[in-house]
């Protein structure tokens, strides 16, 4: 008998027959044998449309009050799951975020789960009771409701795995599993049976968007296996794992892009200490999110060119910023390019594989594709390049590091 | 300085340029120096929408997640005001169910509120704080969300004014007050000024559906004065008061009519002890409401007819539940008329005017309608006619005691 939690997104209970089949699911895990718990999303679309309510109110509201307003997508879909579970003859109850609670930093809008009370819930589970929980909302000190975020319902279910030791989080969703490439442009890309916890967050904060970047930090901090898979199509997703239990020895796991980046180089900045500080302060003050950052080291001992890339619907407000700071910062000119992609290959085996970056720079150059910076970390080299040699960049890299379906 | 509890509709919330206006009012009675708390009830057509998908899951689900998901309906649209309130200027928080909390006695969806903890709010209150609450919902003893039966958040609205000892409860609605009869049958029907709790009980309780009967209920008991308004007409409504409060001296305050009701009766029923009974034990197990129930007193000492009333949609149903008592009851035959009407003339005043009930049975001869049934309370006569003579009754009886708009 394992414990397990079950995760399923706003397109797998997106009406009342969606519903149906997810208890029919649950229902098979427990049938097996297994201790079910169950986290659900907002039905696909309400929360959109709350969000939208809200916003059309007031686009700077209470956080408070928002909270309030769009957690309620989540308490309607978790009180129907729990319904369709006992029309199916099962036991199950609702727990709502303020009802165990599930505790947050009071963070009203992106709350971190701070931890879960889950004694009550743990008693009934162990007498044969499906608890389903709203995903997405918790319980702030002050006992008011806290939203975890767009996405968040996946943080709520590796969260409540941790809390209760389970021995897997299945998230379910409508796709296969975590692939090595998207597969809407790489069409050999294929399914990963398994995928380590650090290459899933490269491939997460990268515009894979399978899971969300926090559930994976979670899973990671807490060692949960989290499996990826589709509630749609009855087939194995993909385990997201330590990487002692990781047992394929790829050198390149995955080849992530993230489009819509937008590139800022100033030329010729006075090079003097705390110069990256003049320049990015000012940035993340008003909101700017900066990606890559590359700065090279001086040729002359008095100036350096600093490059950055920021969202494409950032850049216009980034240059006005950085205008507006030109005392401080000292450059001479501003040069953007607002059509650039980052392309990134992902693996923990290139740390023990000589050769992964100059196999990228070949096989990018052979197709005469320019390489306009470079960053690395451990696991992952990213490259920015023209938006125009996207998918050609994809499927080179796809292919030479023998990543193509056979 | 007034302490005020204002209660909004679905139609008057039904969509967020109606929230705003809302906003507005709420605003304004601040601005006239009045204390306020507010209560909304979900915006119009969501909790239909919500109780389809419930009912669509299993007609005869858990009540207990039943509520979990109809509530949701009202938290959303209390989220919305406190913001559009914020955006006015105004201070304001919602406050819900559970968090005040307002206790119920936990009879899942149409529980009744036992009593509400307003030490908090009523704090908020005297600091300038718009109290916004979701009306409906409440909080049972084991911890559950709770809800108090449709048209449930007029109660809310009530109990919360008498928990305040509020000086009056404004119902804002999408009719400009009660009226001495429908006006959609009778065009020279005129709004009252004024009416006593004991006269809105029984037009509630007829199909005059402004107020909810159990918050009429709870007016009376606490004797809140309770105003019934309209939210898209600026003018005065219908006050709700103690017969000592209420100064106008008519014979008779109101016309009010039940549709849709079906007529049965059991000719020759064996006259012994214990007959009403076995006829009525048997249909009360099956959920069958019986309204009127009419026995004369036997002519020969051994039978009796009953007469008695059903909603038209039980009427099938009733006569199952007869037939399968035949035995126990003993009678001869059934009777069973399914296009009937109840028609009431409703009055304080006629406990110390007499004629009253002469005036109406005169006027009906008058115009040739067959009275088939009476039954008379302190402050009511009512009588069950053929339904096709239900507006030729209606605007007969508005003439004969002067309640016509002139």
């Amino acid at each position: 008998m394992s414990r397990l939690v079950l995760k399923f997104g706003g397109t797998s209970v997106r009406n009342v027959d969606r519903i149906r089949s997810v208890a029919g699911m649950v229902k098979a895990a427990v049938d097996a044998g297994n201790e079910v718990a169950v986290v659900v999303s907002a039905m696909a679309g309400t929360t959109d449309q709350l969000v939208g309510f809200a916003r059309d109110i007031d686009p700077s509201g209470d956080d408070r009050e928002y909270d309030v307003v769009v957690s309620a997508g989540e308490q309607i879909s978790a009180g129907l799951l729990a319904m369709a579970l006992q029309a199916l003859g099962c036991r199950s109850r609702s727990w709502l975020g303020w009802q165990l609670p599930v505790h947050s930093d009071g963070t009203h809008a992106k709350a971190r789960i701070t931890n879960i009370d889950i004694d009550a819930l743990a008693a009934g589970m162990a007498d044969g009771e499906i608890a389903v929980l709203p995903g997405f909302q918790a319980l702030s000190p002050e006992g008011r409701i806290t939203t975890l975020g767009r996405g968040g319902s996946d943080t709520s279910a590796v969260a409540l795995a941790a809390a209760l030791g389970a021995d897997r989080c299945d998230i379910y969703t409508d796709v296969e599993g975590v692939f090595t490439c998207d597969p809407g442009i790489v069409p050999r890309a294929r399914k990963l049976n398994r995928i380590t916890y650090e290459e899933m967050l490269e491939m997460a904060s990268l515009g894979a968007k399978v899971l969300q970047t926090s559930s994976v930090v979670m899973a990671m901090k807490h060692r949960v296996p989290v499996q990826v898979l589709s509630s749609f199509v009855d087939v194995p997703g993909t385990l997201v794992i330590d990487e002692e239990n990781a047992m394929e020895d790829e050198m390149v796991s995955g080849i992530a892009y993230a489009p819509d980046e937008a590139k800022i180089t100033l030329v010729r900045v006075a090079d003097r200490p705390g110069v990256a500080a003049r320049i990015f302060g000012p940035l993340a003050e008003s909101g700017v999110n900066v990606d890559m950052i590359v700065q090279n080291v001086s040729e002359d001992g008095k100036t350096t060119d600093v490059t950055f890339t920021v969202g494409r619907e950032d850049l216009d407000r980034a240059i006005k910023v950085i205008q507006g700071a030109r005392a401080e910062i000292e450059y001479e000119r501003i040069v953007a390019d607002p059509a650039v992609v980052k392309v990134s290959v992902i693996g923990v085996g290139m740390r023990s594989h000589v050769g992964v970056a100059h196999t990228m720079f070949q096989a990018l150059a052979a197709k005469g594709i320019n390489i306009q910076t470079i960053t690395t970390s451990e696991i992952k080299i990213s490259v920015l390049i023209a938006e125009d040699y996207t998918e050609l960049a994809l499927r080179t890299l796809h292919s030479v590091y023998g990543l193509d379906d056979t």
